[in-house]
C-alpha cells in the first residue's frame, strides 16, 4: 500500500485532478464562432424554449452524469467532507469514461442536511441525464434518494445498488462453484447501512421505498438472509433500529433469531462483509455449513483477510481489494449502467432493470471456478452487455 | 441568418452539446485502477481532509470554473428558463477552452429566487476555481453577485463585467479615432439592465457594493456619463428606479439632466446602446457632437444599423455582431480573467483586475482606426495577455 499511495499521491499532483472539459467542436474562426456561440446559439436555444425535452438532444444534458456526495462516507476514511470526496468522485467519473464512454462530472456539495441536498440535486437536475449519489452516509442516503425519486431523471445511489448489482451476481456464481442452490442458501449480512441493506433487499428479490416493499416476481432470490448490525442482528421489534433496519428486519430473519455474528453465523452458507470495520473470526468461519462463501468486502481492511478465510475452511472467497481474487467492484456496474441511462433516455433505474445488470454480469463467467467467479474489470464489452441488459428491461 | 440558425442547429444536434467530459490519465489495467481509484485515491483524499485547501492542487477543483445561469435572460431570448440556456452555457465553456485553456462546466439552475441561487452556489462551490454568471436578468443578478461576493472564490458576472471590460477598452480605442480626450467624454447608456449599469460604474472609475461606492484610484476615467432606460435619464430621486438605479442616478449624469434618449443624446460625443431592444434613429445620431462614437450592441439587431449610423455623421461604429467591423464581444475578456483566476488561485477579481484586462486589450490595438478599436478575437495571445495584466493587478 506504501508504494501505491506515494504513487497515487504523486499522479493527483501531476495532473491536478484527474479529469478535464474537451471540445466535441473545434472554434477555429468567425464562422465557427458564430455557430458554437452568437448568433447561431440562439436557434438551439430557441428551439428547446418551445420544448424543454429538446435540451435532452441538442445539449450535453442528454448524456451527462452527476456524480453527488457530502463527502460523509468517503471510503475508508469516514465523514471527512466534499473537498476530501473529490479525488474519489472524479475517479469515479473517469472510471465512468474509460469503461462505457459516459460523460460525468463530480459534484460535491457543502451540506449535509438531506433536504438540502434534495433541492440542490432538483435545481441541478437540467443539467444531467442521471445522478449518481455517492459516499453520502446511511441513513441519510435513503432520505435524499427517496426525494429524489420523482425527478424525471433516474437517481442511483451507487453504495447501495451498485453494490447489491455486484454481489448478487458474485453471490450466484459462487452459489455454483459450491454446487448448492442459490434460493435455499443461509445467508448473513454483516453491516446494516447502505450497501447492507441494499444487498438484503436484492437477494430477497424485494423492492423497498420509504418502509414498504414489494415482491419483484420471476427473480432468482435467496429466501433466508439475517443482517446483522453492532448490537448483533435484526428482528423486528428490536430496539436501535432506524426505520429502515425496522423494514428490513420485518422481511428478513425468518426465523427471527437473536444474537451476535457469533451466534448468527453458525450453519450459515455465505456471509457478506460490508461492515466497515468489523471483524469475522477463523472460528466464526469454521461454524458454518460447508463449503462456506465468505465476502468480506470492507476496505482497505477486509473483514477477515482471504488465507485466513481458506484455512478455517471457506471454500470461495472474495474481498473488495484488487490484490486477491474475485474482487467485489462497483465498477463493473455503474459504467454500463449509466450507459444504458443515457443510451436508453432513461427517467427511472428499475428493480428489473438491476436484475438485468446482475443477469448480464452472472452471465459473463460462464464457467466460474473459486478463484474467478466474477469478470475483469477490463473484461471487452462488460458494460456494453450490462448496458443492453438494462435496457432490454426497460 | 437563416443558414447559420440551420448549421448552427445541425450542428447542436449531430454532436449532441459541444462538450465532453475527458480523461487526463489513461486506466488500462489494474494498476492505473488502484491509482486513480482505490485503494489508492484514498491518499489524496485522506491529505484533503487534514488540509481543504489542498483539494485545489489534488483536483480538477483548483482549475474547472461554473458557468451558472438560471436562463432568466438569454440573448436576445429573454426569460426562456434553464433547459434553453444549456447552448449558450455550452458554447462558453467551450470558449473559455478554446482560447484560454480553462475547463469549465455549465451549471444551470432551476429556480430563479435569488436566495435559492445563492444557497445553491456556496454549495457547489468546493467542486469550483471561481463562477462565472450568465444571463441572470436584473435586477437578481445584483442580489445575487452581493450574495457570493465572500466565499473563497471569485464570482464574475460576465453580462455586466465582462461587457463593461470590452466596452470600457473599445471607447478609449475609439476616442483615439476621433481625437478627443477620453475624460472629458459626454457618454450616453442607453440601457440600464445588468450590462449598461456595470458599463457606467467602469467608464466613471467607480466600484458599487449594494449601493455605495467609492472612487478608483490612477484610473482613466469618462467624468460625464447619462444612463437612459425606457423611462427616459436616470437622475437622482426619479421613480420607478430600483436601488441599483438609483445609485447609478446619484453617482451619474452631473447637470441631472432630465428627459428622453432624443433629448439626452444631444451634443453626445458617444451613445453606447445595450438596451436589449432600444432604437437609435438617423435624427439622435445627427444631433450628437461631431465625429460621434456610435455602439450598437444589442444582438441580433443592433439599435441602429451602422451603415445609418455612419450615413447620420458617426465617426467610429461597433456592434454585438461579428458580420460588421468592431464587433464588441465578451470573449475577448473572460477567458484570460478566467486564466487568470485559475492560474493565480484568485479568491476574487477586484475592480483593479478589471482595468488591467482592459488595458491588456487597449494595448493589443496599439493603432486603432475607425475599423478596428478592438481585436479580433483569434489575436494569439490575446488571453495571456489578459491574464498576465489581471494577475499584475493583484
Amino acid at each position: 500500500m506504501g508504494n501505491i499511495s506515494k504513487d497515487a499521491l504523486a499522479l493527483h499532483k501531476k495532473y491536478q485532478g484527474k479529469l478535464e472539459v474537451c471540445a466535441k467542436c473545434k472554434v477555429s474562426n468567425r464562422q465557427d464562432l458564430s455557430l458554437v456561440y452568437t448568433p447561431g446559439v440562439a436557434e438551439p436555444s430557441r428551439v428547446i424554449a418551445e420544448n424543454k425535452a429538446l435540451a435532452r438532444k441538442l445539449s450535453w444534458s442528454g448524456r451527462l452524469v452527476a456524480i453527488v456526495s457530502d463527502g460523509s462516507a468517503v471510503l475508508g476514511l469516514g465523514n471527512v467532507g466534499p473537498e476530501a470526496a473529490l479525488p474519489v468522485m472524479e475517479g469515479k467519473a473517469l472510471l465512468m469514461k474509460q469503461f462505457a464512454g459516459v460523460d460525468a462530472v463530480p459534484i460535491v456539495v457543502n451540506t449535509q442536511d438531506p433536504n438540502e441536498i434534495i433541492k440542490l440535486v432538483k435545481n441541478i437536475s437540467p443539467n444531467f441525464a442521471g445522478i449518481n449519489l455517492e459516499d453520502i452516509a446511511a441513513p441519510a442516503c435513503f432520505q435524499v434518494e427517496d426525494g429524489l425519486r420523482n425527478i424525471g431523471i433516474p437517481v442511483f445511489h451507487d453504495d447501495q445498488h451498485g453494490t447489491a448489482i455486484v454481489v448478487t451476481a458474485a453471490l450466484r456464481n459462487a452459489a455454483k462453484v459450491v454446487g448448492k442452490p442459490y434460493d435455499t442458501m443461509r445467508v448473513v449480512i454483516l453491516g446494516a447501512g447502505a450497501a447492507g441493506l441494499a444487498i438484503t433487499r436484492m437477494l430477497l428479490g424485494l423492492h423497498c421505498f420509504s418502509g414498504s416493499c414489494g415482491r419483484l416476481k420471476k427473480q432468482p432470490s435467496v429466501r433466508d438472509v439475517v443482517v446483522v448490525d453492532t448490537s448483533g442482528a435484526l428482528y423486528a421489534g428490536r430496539e436501535k433500529q432506524n426505520i429502515y433496519k425496522q423494514a428490513i428486519a420485518g422481511i428478513s430473519n425468518n426465523k427471527q433469531i437473536h444474537g451476535d455474528l457469533a451466534d448468527v453465523i453458525k450453519g450459515a452458507d455465505a456471509v457478506i462483509g460490508v461492515s466497515g470495520r468489523g471483524v469475522i473470526t477463523k472460528k466464526m468461519i469454521s461454524t458454518m455449513a460447508p463449503r462456506a462463501i465468505v465476502f468480506a468486502l470492507s476496505n482497505p481492511t477486509p473483514e477477515i483477510m482471504p488465507e485466513e478465510a481458506l484455512r478455517a475452511g471457506a471454500k470461495v472467497v472474495a474481498t473488495g481489494r484488487s490484490d486477491f481474487d474475485n474482487q467485489i467492484n462497483n465498477v463493473l456496474a455503474f459504467p454500463g449502467l449509466f450507459k444504458a441511462v443515457v443510451d436508453g433516455g432513461l427517467t427511472r433505474i428499475s428493480e428489473e432493470m438491476k436484475q438485468g445488470a446482475v443477469d448480464a454480469i452472472v452471465r459473463s463467467v460462464p464457467h466460474p471456478t473459486a478463484h474467478r467467479i466474477i469478470p475483469d474489470p477490463f473484461t471487452r464489452g462488460l458494460s456494453r452487455e450490462v448496458a443492453k441488459a438494462v435496457l432490454a428491461a426497460k
